[in-house]
């Protein structure tokens, strides 16, 4: 064989740039390819929809992350078919690029139940343009009822809800509720912000429903502090201009809501339809690829679907969440089995060991379940903000993001308070 | 009378925010108006294009800087006509607000010179949304590049044209500079950034024409240190997705450049037409409103224009330049004289007192004309650092801005290199 292993990395989160990363001192060219010309922390995601944070804050070029790493390049460009009896992928532009080693790492979006024409009325959080656009309406609204001579109008204009309580859902209600409370509290003349109305809707039982069940209760007392009222088993079944319609039980409520916030369902990237296509694979219902129990494809020991994009229920007899510490530890554990076989090692099985789940709730307030201890408040909350500094890539985003947590925890304000964008 | 005098500001810039400020002890009720939620630090704009700060770094939200002023109210709205008559501005939406004294400050915007339709092929940089496409323009230019296999294709990528030479031009072709020569330097592995060709076009006889031309011939020797040529005597005649046409004399040159940059011309905000329609005031061939010696309107004593949308020549027999010194000044006089009025006092006509000017031309490089001083270097550089520190709006924003210099200065890093927006 000519030249070194070649590795394809098909996606810049966390599971495509830690594979990248851990690949480091290995005898291997990695090309990296991504869409967007930067890794973006989508946890702290949330902070840029409510104002508290800057977008460049939470995303690194990943040219800067990898530019000391020699073995790697990395390809601004979307990848748009994979061949692999060529072993080649290709791209929108029609360039082909041969692989070795395939990792495909394209994560998620939302989803919206057959409801595609939901997505314009209520966005969901998944990008940088996604979080500009939520921070554009919500603080549009209340600009709106500053002037909106209507009180029915300028109730629908104050009344935002938020459609899922899972870990997003909570910390977006959570940064709402801080927005009404504390934010603008002092900013406006004529409305009073306290008195907007946020709502949460959860379809299931209750909120945070991956964590056990006293933390949910303690949440939703959390949120109730915040002026956000939880309605849980609430199932949407209609979304206009004017609001939303929605199922509770036997009831029919109509709520008159000018905002509204997706964060409900997600569905794999279409890469991995067409990963399935092309190798046979079987897809979930979530539209993910079902991995074997060394992450790869099913009769391709070279392709691997890892992250958001995978299924991978060899250890819990159920799928892995979709969260940032799966993703990570899939993408460590591919780019230590390619070393093993290039040095003619086995590896074992892919395992995730789960150091702990965590939410945020504003302010101080925070429930966590690490290694197996439930706890909740101040000191969960210092728990999350030490791991989410922490886990951000590069030092001086963390340095920044550090600071302006200092000041917003202080102030009670948010900088970067813009309204962008197509002009309204 | 009942009720306290209605001030109305429309604009939010420096012009209108200084007067909204300077009027905080005024027994009068003031509203400002803009389109925007926020006041935006146009003089660092250009660092925004070159990735070195974040849109929201350079922007503090007008309610936020006015919060704790409870004579003034902040309304998001654009105002469509002036009913002077009435005494009466009127906003899109179509309600009407009235005043006693009414401020117009809506500045300026790029002016193509009758060819509109150059405008979505070099963007001026006015806006965010300006400067992060300019962002997004130049950053895409590289990474096209690394993967173009085509020489004089990947020749064309790497070539910038910035048209326009004064301190708005300059500013951006010294940054672009540092962008190939430093920033970039490392994170290609085929594209060679220090190699692109940045070229900074003037019609006049050299750049920077309000400095004496010794700092020209500094500013000019500086941009070369940054891989900056500088063409004077340049009319672009031609402008087109391949490319520019330059008149240089009687030479026409045939520029092959993908990413095309204008900072040549501006044109006073349209409002200024209107408003000289409604009073029957002059306007000068950039749009501006010829105002009197107190800035106020001919024949309208309440109705004032200041800042970009004013042309004043009472003082030098031509109008005064186009910047925020001039614009801070004007905004606090109107202030004064209003107090004035109020207080049954006289006030002199309008002076403006230059206490310097300033341009910087990359890392440790600047020109300044400072109390009749003439200076470049490292000084200048510190002078403009810390004027430009001083005069951001929030406290909060000087500490962050201070924070990326130094990241910036120490690492040669631009951490706010994102390509945003719509997909490419």
């Amino acid at each position: 064989m000519v030249g070194p292993h070649r590795v394809v990395i098909v996606g810049g989160g966390f599971a495509g740039l830690y594979c990248a990363q851990k690949l480091k001192r290995a005898r291997a060219q990695i090309t990296l390819i991504d869409r967007r010309n930067f890794h973006l922390f989508q946890p702290l995601l949330y902070q840029v929809a409510s104002g508290a944070l800057s977008p460049a804050e939470i995303a690194s070029p990943l040219r800067v992350v990898l530019s000391a790493q020699k073995n790697a390049r990395v390809w601004l460009g979307e990848v748009v078919d994979f061949d692999p009896g060529a072993r080649e992928v290709i791209l929108s532009d029609g360039a082909r690029t041969g692989y070795d080693t395939l990792v495909v790492a394209t994560g998620s979006r939302h989803h919206y139940f057959g409801r595609g024409e939901w997505e314009s009325r209520a966005p969901g959080l998944k990008t940088i343009e996604d979080a500009t656009e939520i921070r554009r309406r919500i603080l549009l609204a209340f600009e709106k009822a500053e002037r909106e001579p209507d009180p029915e109008e300028r109730r629908a204009l104050l009344t935002f809800v938020i459609v899922g309580g899972g870990p997003t859902g909570v910390e977006l209600a959570g940064a709402l509720g801080e927005i009404a409370n504390d934010t603008l509290r002092n900013d406006f003349r004529l409305v009073r912000p306290p008195e907007a109305n946020i709502l949460l809707l959860e379809g299931s039982d209750r909120i945070l429903s991956a964590f056990p069940p006293g933390l949910s209760v303690r949440a939703e007392s959390d949120l109730i502090r915040l002026g956000v009222r939880t309605r849980t088993r609430a199932v949407v079944t209609e979304l206009d201009a004017k609001g939303v319609t929605v199922k509770l039980g036997d009831r029919i409520e109509r709520i008159h809501a000018r905002t509204v916030l997706w964060a409900a369902g997600v569905q794999a990237s279409p890469l991995g339809k067409l990963l399935a296509e092309r190798t046979g694979a079987h897809l979930d219902r979530a539209g993910r690829v079902v991995v074997e129990p060394d992450l790869s494809i099913p009769g391709y020991p070279d392709i691997f679907a890892i992250g958001d994009l995978a299924n991978f229920s060899h250890q819990l007899g159920q799928p892995l969440p979709g969260i940032a510490p799966v993703a990570m530890s899939q993408g460590r554990y591919v780019a230590r089995l390619v070393r093993a076989r290039l040095e003619g090692r086995k590896a074992p099985p892919y395992r995730y060991l789960d150091k702990g789940t965590l939410a945020t709730i504003g302010r101080s307030r925070a429930v966590a379940v690490i290694a197996g201890l439930r706890f909740a408040g101040p000191l969960a909350w210092l728990v999350w903000l030490f791991v989410h500094l922490m886990y951000l890539v590069e030092f001086e985003n963390r340095v920044l993001v550090l600071i302006r947590w200092a000041y917003n925890y202080f102030t009670r304000n948010r900088g970067a308070r813009l309204i962008t964008g197509p002009h309204d």
